[in-house]
C-alpha cells in the first residue's frame, strides 16, 4: 500500500514538473519570445499539451487510485491521494484532442489578441474568441456533473469545490454596499494630490527590484520582467512576476510589482520538503489573489506603508509633487471611474470584476454571442460606472484571460478580495504592532504570519477549509466592506 | 501507403516540436533563470526527457516504418523515412532510465560547471563530470553497432555516418600544415596593431543588433542576449542566439556575435514547408559549424569586410587607435597562443579543437580518468601550445560541452572549418565580385548562394553528400589550408 502510494506520488510528481514546463512556456511567450515565434509556440503548446494528457490520463493512475480506496494513510498522504483523484478526473473528463485543440487555439488567441489590442480592433479577435469560447463550452459539457451551470464546470478548475449558487449572492451582497460607497464619495468627492513629472523606466525598475527586498520576494529564486499584462508564473524555487512600466505613473508599476510579489511569495513559501507533490500546490486563485490584493492594497496602500513609501520614492525618483506621506496615502488611494480594471481603485475594482463574471457566464451558457460581446461590454459598463468606454483596447479587449482561455478565472480576483479582508483582520489582531512596523517598512511579522497561516500550508486543506480556519469560522464579505468604508470614508471625509 | 507516412511525419512533427521545448529550456537556463531555479529545472529536464523519450520509442512507429518497407515513395519521403528511421533506432537503443539520468545529471552538471569555473576549481566539477562520463559510456554501448569504438556511437549522434577512422586521419593532414604555418608566423612575428580603449556593453550589444541587418538575422524570428558561453538555439521562426561582452574588447562580441547568426540564420533559411519534419532539420553539426565559421571567418575576418567594419565600428565605438582598414584587417587576426578556443585565431583553433577530440576520445574509451583530466589537458596543451595553462578555467574548464555531456561534439567543429574552407572557395567560384560586394557590408548576393546551396536543403541529403554536390567532388582539407596559408603569410610576409 505504501509502495503504491509512493509510485502514484512520483508519477504525478513528474505530471507536476511537466505543468511546471507549461507554465515556462507561457511565460517566454509573454516576455521574451520573438514577435515572430507564435506560430511555432502553438505547435510546442500542442506538443506538450498532448504529452501532458497522455500522462495525465495514464489508466495505471486509475488502478493506483482504486487500489488505495480505503487504505489507512497519514492525513498529508490522504489529501494528496485525494488531490491526485481530483486531478484524475480532471484530465480524463477531456477528451486529447479537445484538450490539444484548446492549447493550440489559445497559444494563437492570444497572439491574435495581443495585435488586436495593440490595433484595437475587437472584430480581428472575435473569430479566435468565437473558437475559443465553443471549445470550453465544449470543456465545460465534458467536466460537468449533473445539469448543473456549464459555467461552475470552468469555475471549480480555478476554486476548487465553488459553485456559482454561492458566489453570485456573496457577490451581489458586496455589490450593495460598494454602490453606495461609490456614491458616497462622488458627491463628497475631493480631488487629491497626483505624482506629477518623469519617473524614468530604469528608476522604476530599479525601485521594483529594491521591493522585493522589503515584501520578501527572493530574486536568487525570480526575476523581475516587463509584459503587456503583468503576471506570475512558476512556484517553488523559480518564480518569475513581471511587470509594466508607464513614465509619468511610478504607481502602476509599484503597485502592479507588490501586487505580484504577493503571487510570488506565496509560491516560494509554500512547504519545500512538498514540492511536486498536490499538496505542495497553492490552494486555490481565490486564496493566491488574497495574498497579491493584501500585499497591493491593506499593507501597499495603507496610511502606514506611505510612512516607508514617501521617503523611499524621493530618494528613488526626486520631488513627487506630493507634500508628505498623508498625501502620497490620498494620491495613492484617489478613487476615479477608470476603464482599466487592473488600474481601478479598490472602490471601483470588484465592480470590475463582477461585469466580467457576469458576462462571461452568459457567453458559457450560450445566452450571449461572442459577436455581441463588445456591445454587450460598453453597455453594461456605461450602466455601472456611468462612462461611455473610449475604445476596445480600454474595455473588451484589456485583458487576456478569455484570449487564453480562462473563463471562470475573473471571479476568483473579487472572491481573493473578500478572503484578503478576512485575513488582514485577522492579521491585525494578531499583530498589536503591525501598523508601526509597516510604517518602517518591516514586513517581518506580517510575513512570518502569512507563512504560518496561508503559505506553507499550500493545498494541504480545501480553500475555504483554510482561510476558516484561520479566522475561526466562514469567510463572509463583512470584513472587505468594512475596511474599504473605513479607509475611503476617512480619506473623504472632509 | 500515403496514409501510413501522413501518420508516421505527423507523430514525428509532434516529437520535433517537443526538441524545440527542450531546447527552449536549455536556452532559458542559460540566460533568464534564477540562479537558484536550477534544483527545480532538473525535474523538469528529467519529465521533458520521460516524455519525448516515451513518444520516440512508440512501438507504433517500429510498425509503420515496416509496413513502409520497400515502398515507392517520392525521394523526399524516402529520406523522412530513412531519417525517422534513423531517429527511432537511435531513440530505441537507450532505455529510458539511462536517458532519463544523464538528462538529470547534464542539468546539475551544468550548475556545478558554471559554478567551478566561477570559483576556478576543476575538483568542485570532476564528481559530476565522473557520473556524466559513466553515463555517456553506457549510452555509447548501447549505440555502439559491433565492436568499434564508444565514441563513434556519440560522435554519430552530431555528425551522421562520421567515424574516427576518416576523421582522425583528416584531422592529421591539417594538423601538419597549421603547425608549419603556426611555426612560419612565431619567426616572423610582428606585433599587430590592438584594439584599445573602453567599449560600453550598451554600445556592443547595439553593434551586435545591427550586425543582425547585414548578415541577414532576422529578429524578428529571434533576438540576442548575453550567456557565459555564445550558443544558438531553436529553429525556424524562433532562432535564439546568445553573445558575450567584455568592455576592453569589441572583437569579441563581434565575432561571437557574427559566429552565432551563422549558426541562426541557416536555421531561419531552412525551407520553411519542412518545417517539423526530419528533411527540414539541418544536416548536421559539422555542416552548421560551417556556417558559423564562414560567417566569422571566411568573411567577417576578411580583408574585404574590414572596409565594411572599420568605418561602422568608428562610427558606433569612436576612435579605435586604429589607422584605416588594413590595420584593422591585421588586428583583427592577430596570431597569438592563448588559452580559450573561442578566443582563438585561425591558426590555433583547430589545435585547441584537436586537443579536446584526442582527450575525450581517452575519456570515453576509457584510457583516462576524469580524475587525470586536468593534468592531461595542461600536459597536452603545453606540449601543442607552448605555454603552461594558468587556471582550470582558462583550460580544461572553459567550455560548457562535457557538462551537458556533449562528447563527440568538438571535432565538428574542425570539420565545419574544413567545410567552411571547401563551401567559401565555391561561393568565390561562383560570385566574382564578392570582394567587392563583402566590401560595402552587401551579402545579398553570398546568403542567396548559401540559402540555395546550404540552408534551404536541410537535412535533404546526408552531410558529406550537401557539400559534395556544391563542391562536385568529396570534400578535403586542401583548401581550408590553402585559404590559411594565403591569408596569414600576406599578413605576416614582412
Amino acid at each position: 500500500m505504501a509502495e503504491t502510494y509512493e509510485t502514484l506520488l512520483a508519477h504525478t510528481a513528474r505530471s507536476m514538473a511537466l505543468d511546471e514546463v507549461a507554465g515556462l512556456l507561457a511565460w517566454d511567450q509573454e516576455t521574451v519570445m520573438p514577435v515572430d515565434g507564435g506560430f511555432q509556440r502553438e505547435e510546442h503548446a500542442a506538443a506538450l499539451e498532448e504529452a501532458r494528457h497522455s500522462r495525465n490520463t495514464d489508466p495505471r493512475i486509475g488502478e493506483w487510485l482504486a487500489s488505495l480506496e480505503g487504505a489507512t494513510l497519514s492525513p498529508e498522504a490522504a489529501r494528496n491521494v485525494e488531490l491526485i483523484r481530483r486531478r484524475y478526473t480532471r484530465a480524463t473528463a477531456v477528451p486529447a484532442d479537445l484538450s490539444i485543440a484548446i492549447a493550440r487555439q489559445t497559444s494563437a488567441g492570444q497572439r491574435v489578441w495581443a495585435e488586436a489590442r495593440r490595433t484595437d480592433d475587437f472584430n480581428l479577435f472575435a473569430p479566435a474568441l468565437t473558437r475559443i469560447v465553443e471549445l470550453k463550452r465544449e470543456e465545460a459539457q465534458h467536466r460537468r456533473l449533473g445539469t448543473g451551470p456549464l459555467y461552475d464546470a470552468l469555475l471549480d478548475g480555478y476554486e476548487p469545490g465553488m459553485t456559482t449558487a454561492t458566489l453570485t449572492p456573496l457577490f451581489e451582497r458586496l455589490r450593495g454596499p460598494l454602490a453606495d460607497l461609490r456614491a458616497e464619495i462622488a458627491e463628497r468627492g475631493i480631488a487629491s494630490a497626483k505624482l506629477k513629472g518623469h519617473f524614468p523606466e530604469k528608476a522604476q525598475l530599479a525601485f521594483a527590484h529594491a521591493l522585493a527586498e522589503v515584501f520578501g520576494y527572493n530574486l536568487k529564486a525570480g526575476r523581475i520582467d516587463t509584459a503587456v499584462h503583468p503576471f506570475s508564473s512558476g512556484s517553488g524555487r523559480d518564480v518569475r512576476i513581471t511587470t509594466r512600466v508607464a513614465e509619468d505613473d511610478p504607481a502602476g508599476n509599484i503597485f502592479s510589482t507588490i501586487h505580484e510579489m504577493g503571487h510570488a511569495v506565496y509560491e516560494q513559501n509554500i512547504e519545500r520538503s512538498h514540492n511536486l507533490q498536490p499538496i505542495g500546490a497553492y490552494a486555490s486563485m481565490g486564496v493566491h489573489e488574497s495574498q497579491s490584493r493584501l500585499f497591493e492594497n491593506q499593507i501597499g496602500r495603507s496610511r502606514a506603508f506611505a510612512e516607508y513609501l514617501y521617503p523611499a520614492m524621493r530618494e528613488a525618483f526626486g520631488d513627487l509633487c506630493i507634500d508628505g506621506p498623508a498625501a502620497l496615502f490620498a494620491a495613492l488611494n484617489h478613487v476615479e471611474t477608470g476603464f482599466i480594471r487592473t488600474e481601478a481603485d479598490e472602490v471601483h475594482y470588484n465592480l470590475h470584476v463582477i461585469l466580467r463574471y457576469n458576462l462571461e457566464q452568459d457567453v458559457i451558457e450560450g445566452r450571449l454571442d461572442v459577436a455581441d460581446l463588445q456591445d454587450a461590454w460598453n453597455q453594461r459598463f456605461e450602466q455601472d460606472f456611468g462612462r461611455k468606454v473610449p475604445s476596445a483596447a480600454q474595455g473588451v479587449l484589456q485583458d487576456v484571460h478569455w484570449s487564453v482561455g480562462h473563463f471562470g478565472y475573473f471571479p476568483t480576483y473579487t472572491l481573493g478580495n473578500i478572503y484578503a479582508g478576512e485575513l488582514f483582520a485577522a492579521m491585525q489582531s494578531a499583530l498589536p504592532d503591525l501598523d508601526a512596523e509597516v510604517a518602517r517598512g518591516d514586513l517581518t511579522n506580517a510575513l512570518n504570519w502569512l507563512h504560518i497561516n496561508i503559505h506553507r500550508p499550500g493545498a494541504s486543506l480545501p480553500p475555504e477549509d483554510l482561510v476558516s480556519r484561520v479566522i475561526g469560522r466562514a469567510p463572509t464579505e463583512a470584513p472587505l466592506i468594512s475596511y474599504l468604508q473605513a479607509k475611503f470614508r476617512g480619506l473623504y471625509a472632509t
